[in-house]
């Protein structure tokens, strides 16, 4: 499949996705879910977190402003999904910034996620967990965290995406660079995080998790690009943004993905 | 009244509104208060939430984000409202999709709202507590829901209003239906939410809860009919709402208000 | 230095921006340091905040939506940040408002903030604690606020400024005023809130706290000038001041700072 089928196929499909995702990101999230075409839902009680993870379409969990609580809601969601066979994507937001963000990581990779989310620095991080802790701007680049991104996805049985200028999607054998985007994306806050919700909404009821995955990233970054061609600043960029993620259609995203075995 | 002369009044009260909503609404919420003349405030823990219900001139609960702990807020906060006579109004987003949820709705239904906001799905399964839960996105239409919306204000003594792309609101007994809106308002997040917050400002000193409680609807309605027209998608008609909520002003809003008795 | 040097320099440190702030200004804070080039990062638990607080280059605490648990992560960050001389700010949000408030507001103030910034209202409530309480819209003066503004500048040993339509930064000896800013910004809501974290982004590394503080509050009216001469109404409003962050650079702002000594 294109693309751009799989964006027309999730949006027929159009799929309820619970976020446990952090307090920046929330709003954004729910907005971008919107535009492209899915239904959002935000819940992240303990008491409620396992029993909507398994009537969701897809799950997505991110670290980025955790609390106790909040780690026992993920842990009980991330079992859910995977005893309902609801897929699920991990955004492990700034690991190796501090012990308890690393911590949390490395238990809820042990719910093999269906998708691992995250730059390269975050990638790098979680592939050597047991090693070196990093910070949450350490720069790396994607080719540089490419064989972390293997190794992550042979560990986890399930897909690694790691994102920047160009994009590197691997399942550990198959891998996929997207070369979509603009740099004005990481100008405007959450929008890695509100990508890790939409990587949850390809993948629901979608049959390739690699294919998804890649093809949430080049919708992703062909609206960044539409964005940029009107945004005067960040401001109007994020206004834009959402904008073209609902305009664009499949037609539109095949003629713009730039998409390549890797 | 008229709806512009509901409008007006609110303006010149500028009420202070105290919120305990959703995280994903707090900011929009906020905005429309501000754009709209009111002064929101956000306020949620159980040390302080009663204490702010009584100084503010109308709160609003919102059941979208919970935990445990902020239950224990909401009651604490619509006990104080009621003790104080402060108009208070509860929205029960995705009431029925889980246990927690549909008992904490019923829990704060004891506490006697001046006003219920919901979509059809809500209300209905709002007012069939005790049977059968429904979903987040069960897609009942307003219509289907009238019933089950005059049952409700009856029981609750105060008014129910059930929104859509026709509104209707009931205190039981007298029924108006708003027509105002547009397709685009499901398509923002919070948007629902941020008018249950609106309510709560055009609640604040006003003489009858039904007619407070259309005036805010249509007034919505209008300014997301504005904004429509200057819109290319969901991020910039986002912008545009809260230039219209604060462009209209009495006069413009009852040229522009749809609504009949029902 | 200027306004435009204190910019510019801020903006080649980059600085990392621990911020512990409300709900509500949590992403537009996020928008607001990206926009102006440092790099936020939202950590509240307590399992973390001060591991956090001293790899950052500032500390800013927003007690705008507190919980207990916060409360004991705002201590333990702020004691971090000391320890580590990383300056921290503090944002006293509806101090007087409430008991809790109050307390929580009283204890961190023992923390000898950096800089403390708040509306004419909260320094009131603040400089006279243990005196009556205010609300949250008491619509004091900047003017009628001076005072209160040197006394407790001289109590922590730091920086007060006092914001509003001219601003008002002091030391307890040395004091400025500015007169840059647009009636429009307070339309908006957390963006005062926001200024604070933008704030600690120009304290980190700067040799004067009363200097930086001015600077950025220079920096954030001319901002508000830019906007409101493109904008329609608050929507547009906080766009064009994302993009008018982004866009200011060091001579323009010195071209447009009205900055006095007091």
């Amino acid at each position: 499949m294109t693309s751009g089928e799989e964006l027309e196929e999730m949006r027929e499909r159009a799929p309820l996705v619970h976020n446990i995702t952090n307090y920046v990101a929330m709003n954004v999230a729910a907005n971008v879910l919107l535009a492209a075409g899915a239904s959002p839902a935000m819940v992240h009680a303990e008491e409620e977190a396992a029993d909507f993870a398994r009537i969701a379409g897809a799950l997505t969990i991110n670290i980025g402003t955790l609390s106790a609580p909040w780690v026992a809601s993920m842990e009980a969601a991330a079992r859910a999904a995977n005893d309902a066979r609801v897929p699920w994507v991990l955004d492990p937001v700034a690991v190796g910034a501090t012990a308890f963000r690393t911590q949390t990581a490395a238990s809820l990779l042990e719910f093999a996620p269906t998708v691992v989310r995250g730059n390269a620095s975050e990638i790098l991080a979680l592939a050597g967990l047991g090693g070196a802790g990093r910070g949450v701007d350490a720069g790396d680049t994607v080719a540089a965290a490419e064989s972390a991104a293997n190794a992550l996805a042979l560990r986890t049985g399930g897909v690694v995406a790691v994102t920047g200028s160009v994009d590197y999607v691997t399942d550990g054998e198959t891998s996929v660079r997207i070369a979509n985007g603009h740099a004005m994306m990481p100008r405007v806050t959450a929008l890695g995080c509100a990508l890790t919700c939409l990587v949850g909404a390809f993948l629901a009821g979608a049959p390739s998790p690699l294919r998804a995955t890649s093809a949430a990233l080049a919708y992703y970054g062909v609206a960044g690009e539409r964005a940029a061609a009107k945004a005067e600043g960040p401001g109007t960029f994020a206004t834009h943004f959402l904008d073209a993620l609902a305009e664009i259609d499949g037609k539109a995203l095949n003629a713009a993905t730039r998409m390549a075995d890797a």
